[in-house]
């Protein structure tokens, strides 16, 4: 329990939380003390008084989670941490924005310990408390509530506001009810152009109103109305809670303070030099902590390892009262699956001519029988993704146990959710929608990718196939858009047993997230060479036809739906086909991590290439050569049904086998 | 002025829209019923009471504006269109959905008369909206405000009311005050995946009261309270005007009514005579118009036709009363600019070291002086974007002479309210943020390159360059995302003359959206071969650096600030050197356009290939071919000082050359 703090001790604890982030930011000579000065008293009193952490254990399952949407605000957290007693050291403050640093110019999650999500890119930090508030309750469901209880507790600036992920996230968070979620926003006032009155004149609070939240507006200095505010934030039910907490950036900076300029630039010498005197802080030492207030955080994170501990009793206590209930929780934290979980759902893939989405959709269902921790839902686009688990609820206001969500048409905040609840313990979040709304979304699979989390989209409608629907919904550019981020994976199969394999990749792939393209219409299942071994397919290419003669002098690169119209594209060669080699490429991403001889052995150097994909073709240049031959389109898409569409694009087996005729001869 | 209309022909008049939709979808087989039968009422009434438009002219400067956000719904547009007397036949309405038809799945803006922009991705058509309704007052506020006064009336779903975008779009539209603006919430409580309740609960009325928009809540069937609070809405002074109009979707229909079902499916025969019995509408013949409704239209039509007369004659009595005013006018209509504009451009280019967002933000400024038709802003990055026009207003409620909008931290709304300014008549919108948040507003760029607008992307902070603010604020992939959208020029200048270059060819592009690549670094001025044409910037690649032995055996091709990096590398590379060129490449994308011989000039097929660009290899192989060497960065960034970055990842002179050297052993 906190406890009776003197006045003045708290208040030389907010300005030590404020000189670290200046002096941080001063020694730097570059980053944004503004917000971390404006913010300290709310931090202050959210990790004094309500947050439950354990600086040993940052991953404490049942801890509460702070995150800090405004990221720029980094120097307030990594104040923070040091001071809790994470392993961030004053060393490490002092190398804040260095390379290899802890303390990164914004915060980094599985970097610094105690940072629950990489934020910088605004809205994203708020909509990924939403999906780890809905993921708390959803391990709370399946396992004991008593044992799960943890809050989420996010701060966020004008920025996080303004940007629509955080309105589509934060309407949903309205829906379902989130009580564990408290977000506090700095209402500043300021943004880099200048007042937010250049731009932004809405009221805020009435808006989260409309969205079904608790609304409270504050003083975000005074201390006694901060503390009273998050009581009864955390006191809801059913509701989550927003506090307006009106705040000066730069507070103490007799020039900066509400100005723009204490946004985004060090102080430097001579106005720290103002603010330390203003507000009665000794100029020297930098980085100064006075021992009051390193025993006073000490404390606080003392009794939060007590908490910890009594938490380690309850769970020990659930473990023997409820086995099956803590074999679930086990599993879910585990992310268990079988180790066979390629070839079970190969058992599973349906031997028949069908469009991938229902194909994968098949999978899936086999997928969530041995995946405990798999759970997602679609934006809206349900019927189409052919996503829904079948005989499982639906997440709804009050109801978590299910596994079906529906995240309503909001890609954007299905995507960053997903990253929240990603970086929850307990589950695989897979997302859906059409490939061609994955744009909506990017910034989200973006972050997933570079904090290297477990993430699944199901992009189906994979290409211009799509047909009626026309150019607004096909996509063309988005294989390459999709593969050109570090660390995502597209994968595109182009069968059954590919769509097998996709979801075995997905679900086996921990440190990253994975996409795949699925079609709208049917395609053919494909005969495999003799002596197929099921887990190249895992490796990203692999040759599906080889060429008879033993010879391969051409090589036929091809991904999806354009696998079948490759091979009978070779079949139609003539006496050539013996020599051509077709090769199914799922997943590029994959290919390009495995080792030179491997590539080489499935696309040999001194064979002529073409390659064939309903998309754009300029990168294809790098797998096929300056000389080879790129089949595709290089245009956005046409209304029409899916048949003419092929045929005017010249996609069938006769017309690609000309081309490569012409381009052979 | 509308006239009284006997209610059984309104009645009748709205069953010929809800059926002619139904017919056009039978006959597509695929497509949308539900919406345009539950907006049949709202559709009329707009139409026939309030939109000021003439067949005959589409493109009428002063014309109301009709958007229907819920592109999905384009059967109720084509019908309007049709019956309106536009250039859309029967025959078109049931071509609907077919290969080259004039009524494509979604509306597409210069394919269809009548329709003002391409809509479907959902949130986008109320984004265009705000837009529009902006330029209006915009080229009011600089012509004669009563010869400029055209409304913009928007229908929406409750998908556009879910979009993030939307809600960017409708915050900035409630700061402006756009009392031209009147948008209808079709509030059906249905979407695809079920009713929005699965994933919707939010008061809507209350947040757009929170935006400060003028709020009404109707019954969208009821005649008289459409017609009455859209009278209201027209009235309103310095709000915009949000009508929740609870309807039916697919109205009529005995067993789809109210279902999802409604949504995305053909009624089929069976249903559509049961809603036809149902309505008392003959089942034959199929896309019937009974003679009085046809009239009903014409005569409507006529009116417009009448109004359009009268202001052509406004129109003339301004150009003698206000001559400057007109010249004013003419040259915003017609996008007008100096022949010489390169040439000038380069006159104003700084011939210095210095970053390139610097470089091209001088260039901007006589830019804007030489074009009066450019306008725009940044989303609340203007300091470090370099993109304030200065000594000209900034853009706000009531005031709309100025040139500069603060667009807040809101980028997609800013990408799509550009693409809405780019269709108005008068401006060439330029908007600005960091590279890598063009992954925010990505949505509204792919649009703008499918509509073939003009739209000008500032993007500064082009690498990971930008330095200690980190890997999230680092652009590495994004060079080839948005090189991979057909239509979009990406433009990354290497020096102040080809700052000068870009800025010249984004202007002078008048089908299609320029994206900017600039640093956030200084770079140096570049020195030019003998003969060099400044023209040939514009042509994506040309010869910076020859190889003086007059034997081409290496092309090193750069882009931005790695072409100074290249030209050190070649010269380090001792006796080798003569026989290195150096290719700078600010735009390949109009690289690809030029015709083979030039490229085959620039890089010559035979010569080995070396590409240099800060970001992501594997598509500079289509340039380098499978033997080239690629020399970027195939990851995320880091946090730290540029320069450490720079010499960590080897992108100096020496590391570039020394990788070149072994290479080419």
């Amino acid at each position: 329990m906190p406890k009776d703090v003197d006045r003045e001790l708290v208040n030389e604890a907010v300005q030590t939380i404020q000189m670290l982030s200046v002096d941080g930011v001063n020694q730097a000579n570059s980053g944004h003390p503004g917000a971390p000065m404006g913010l300290a008293a709310i931090a202050y009193e959210i990790w004094m008084k309500q947050l439950r952490f354990d600086p040993t254990d940052p991953r404490w399952p049942n801890r509460d989670r702070f995150v800090l949407s405004c990221g720029h605000a980094s120097m307030l957290l990594y104040s923070l941490l040091h001071l809790s007693g994470y392993d961030v050291s004053l060393d490490d403050l002092k190398q804040f924005r260095q390379w290899g640093s802890k303390t990164p110019g914004h915060p980094e999650v599985h970097h610094t310990p105690g940072v629950e999500t990489t934020t910088g890119p605004l809205g994203q930090g708020l909509a990924n408390a939403v999906g780890m508030a809905t993921s708390i309750k959803m391990l709370a469901a399946r396992t004991d509530p008593a044992l799960i209880d943890a809050r989420v507790f996010c701060l966020v600036s004008d920025g996080d506001v303004m940007e629509g992920v955080s309105a589509e996230a934060s309407s949903f968070a309205g829906h379902l009810g989130l009580d564990n979620l408290v977000v506090v926003y700095d209402d500043n006032g300021i943004t880099i152009d200048g007042p937010t009155s250049l731009s932004f004149s809405e009221d805020v609070g009435k808006r989260y109103e409309a969205y079904g939240w608790h609304v409270q507006r504050i003083d975000g200095h005074d201390h006694d109305q901060i503390a009273a505010a998050l009581e009864a934030a955390v006191a809801q039910t059913e509701r989550p809670s927003f506090i307006v907490a009106k705040t000066h950036i730069g507070q103490g900076s007799p020039n900066r303070q509400d100005k723009s300029k204490a946004h985004g630039e060090p102080l430097g010498a001579e106005e720290t030099a103002a603010t330390k005197n203003n507000i009665g802080w000794p100029l020297e030492p930098t980085f100064r902590v006075p021992d009051p207030v390193r025993v006073l955080f000490a404390d606080r994170a003392e009794d939060g390892k007590v908490l910890h501990q009594a938490w380690q009793a309850k769970l020990a206590a659930f473990r023997t009262d409820q086995p099956e209930a803590a074999d679930r929780y086990d599993a879910l934290l585990e992310r268990r699956m079988p180790d066979d979980l390629l070839a079970q759902l190969i058992a599973a893939a349906p031997d028949k001519e069908a469009a991938t989405r229902a194909l994968a959709g098949t999978i899936q269902q086999t997928a969530a029988q041995l995946v405990p921790s798999l759970v997602g839902g679609s934006a809206d686009l349900t019927p189409s993704n052919k996503t829904f688990l079948k005989e499982n609820p639906v997440i709804a206001r009050g109801e978590f146990a299910g596994r079906n969500i529906h995240f309503g048409i909001r890609e954007h905040a299905m995507g960053s959710f997903a990253n929240g609840m990603a970086l929850s313990d307990g589950f695989i979040p897979y997302t859906a929608t059409f490939l061609v709304f994955s744009d909506y979304m990017r910034p989200a699979m973006r972050l997933a990718a570079l904090m290297k989390v477990q993430s699944i989209y199901v992009f189906t409608h994979d290409s211009v196939y799509l047909g009626e629907d026309g150019p607004t919904h096909q996509p063309v550019e988005h294989y390459w858009a999709l593969r050109s981020i570090p660390n995502l994976d597209l994968v595109r199969p182009a069968d059954s047993l590919e769509c097998a394999a996709a979801w075995a990749h997905a679900l086996q792939r921990k440190d990253g997230p994975t996409a795949f393209a699925l079609t709208r219409q049917g395609v053919p299942p494909l005969a495999r060479p003799e002596g197929f071994a099921a887990g190249d397919m895992l490796r990203g290419a692999y040759v599906i036809e080889e060429a008879s003669s033993g010879t391969v002098e051409v090589v036929i690169v091809a991904t999806g739906s354009e696998v079948a119209v490759a091979i009978d594209a070779k079949k139609l060669l003539g006496e050539k086909a013996s020599r051509v080699r077709v090769v199914s490429a799922p997943c590029l991403d994959a290919f390009e991590r495995q080792d030179k001889a491997y590539r080489d052995s499935v696309i040999p150097p001194s064979a002529r290439c073409v390659s064939v994909e309903l998309g754009i073709t300029q990168p294809w240049g790098g797998i096929v050569g300056r000389d080879g031959l790129c089949i595709g389109h290089d245009d956005f898409g046409h209304s029409a049904p899916w048949q003419e569409i092929r045929a005017k694009l010249g996609m069938t087996g006769e017309a690609v086998a000309a081309r490569i005729e012409t381009w052979l001869s």
